[in-house]
């Protein structure tokens, strides 16, 4: 099988390092980065590489685009002219919808679009060298068929994430859109803000409160050292389900501040008590 | 030297383990949990073991409270008339002018409070087990004097600090809650409020979100798994603050948002490379 990898990001090249480890083909790179390029043949990623999606398109069997969201349907409408007959479409972007919508009437029947998303870790590193083998194992890998998918599709991409360890499962992509918008998402807009608010409070206290950060403050921000044109992306693609999820979190925040204002013990230990659980049971 | 820990759980017995590590003296716990107390015993994390304040006054040169911070004024009361004179009292409570303001007028003369904090990684388990050596290495041990400390005290407690390889900083209790509000507390009401609304969402959706939780959810909501009865003590007894905090954070939601359903790339794209660059500066 010809493999093509767009974009040789943190997830496009742990993609690639579990290819390799799996032996499941011959992986074609494509990058506009001629840096990422070059460093992507440094670390041995691939079998060729290139920064035309022409030449990529001409090369494979299945093709996976790891870019920023918003810059998928303009790779996908660029590689239909030159695919194989048959050839498959896949992407790993962290919305859904708005890919779907947005390329749905120019796909052709003799190509198809298998729109995915493995939910890994929160990567924060930029380029090649950011990936890893094996961060897909025990993660779900989420397939959201459209109109242009087929069958045949939608095996293979399960197969390969199958084999890299992870759980296919498929959903639409608006039920997608609106989990990770509260998973994944929502935590992203939190660690932004917080960042943003502590600039803010350091300069009102006259002091870099971050010198007093413990664990919880490291943990809570650590995606905000993720990449800002992916968010940017991401957050524009998804903006109606995240505002859902932000509404639903702000709702929490309200009831838990009106219990510590008004001095309720026994609802707030109660409140605490119960997310705590929640908390214990699911993870760890 | 005599030390007393008042409160065998994840903090009092990460300090036992440090004071045993570096041979700081004999070591006296006390704790109104009886299993607690058994578990010490059998983890020998100390000489002699009590339930009885009274007992552990009488034996000891400098006490360590490591209770919930609404314990703490009760204890302290308890504590002094049986203290010989010129004993020291200290704290790790997590709030600093609650506990100042509710003892201040009831401490004689003759003994010193050290109101202290030591800033360490957001502890998330329960019990004598749950503790860990070595946990104070590199923290900042916050101290803030009040009326009934004395220089002497102070040296005391910074070098024991030192000596288990945090660094001590002196600071306002006011100062020291503006901060820990921030910092600390917030990412905590943060935490508890996410896996309630995880609970909403999931109801709405008809399915547990939570199998679609990466990384940056988990991260997010690790401290969830603290202790109920500590962080309802912490968040009661700082409420002032913490709202501050909040408003501040709830400020640059409104702003991402905003953006957001704005559409405004330009601008959200430099709100996160703002916060994503102060995050990588200042941590990993």
């Amino acid at each position: 099988m010809n493999i093509g990898i767009v974009g040789i990001g943190c997830i496009g090249s742990s993609l690639a390092r579990d290819f390799i480890a799996q032996g499941l083909g011959t992986i074609h790179i494509c990058d506009s980065n001629p840096e990422f390029l070059r460093d992507a043949e440094k670390l041995g990623l691939g079998q060729t590489y290139t920064s035309d999606l022409t030449v990529l398109a001409k090369h494979t069997d299945i093709i996976f685009i790891c870019a920023p969201v918003m810059a998928i349907p303009d790779i996908i409408r660029a590689l239909i002219p030159h695919m194989k007959e048959g050839g498959i479409i896949t992407d790993v972007g962290s919305v859904k919808g708005f890919v779907v919508d947005a390329v749905s009437a120019d796909i052709p029947s003799h190509i198809h679009y298998i729109p995915a998303h493995p939910v890994t870790f929160g990567t924060t590193g930029t380029g090649p060298s950011s990936g890893r083998e094996g961060v897909f194992a025990g993660c779900k890998y989420i397939l959201t068929p459209c109109s242009s998918s087929n069958q045949d599709g939608l095996n293979i991409v399960a197969n390969i994430a199958r084999q890299i360890g992870a759980e296919p499962i498929e959903m639409t992509p608006e039920q997608h859109d609106r989990i990770l918008g509260f998973t994944s998402h929502l935590s992203h807009v939190i660690a932004f803000s917080t960042m943003q608010a502590t600039g803010h409070i350091s300069r009102i206290l006259g002091q870099d409160v971050m010198d007093y950060a413990g664990g919880s403050f490291k943990d809570m921000t650590r995606v905000a050292a993720s990449d800002a044109r992916m968010w940017r992306d991401i957050f524009l693609s998804n903006r109606d389900q995240i505002q859902s999820g932000l509404d639903a979190l702000v709702q929490q925040i309200e009831i838990l501040n009106t219990l510590m204002q008004n001095n309720d013990a026994e609802a707030l230990e109660k409140f605490i008590t119960d997310a705590s659980d929640m908390r214990r049971t699911r993870f760890e």
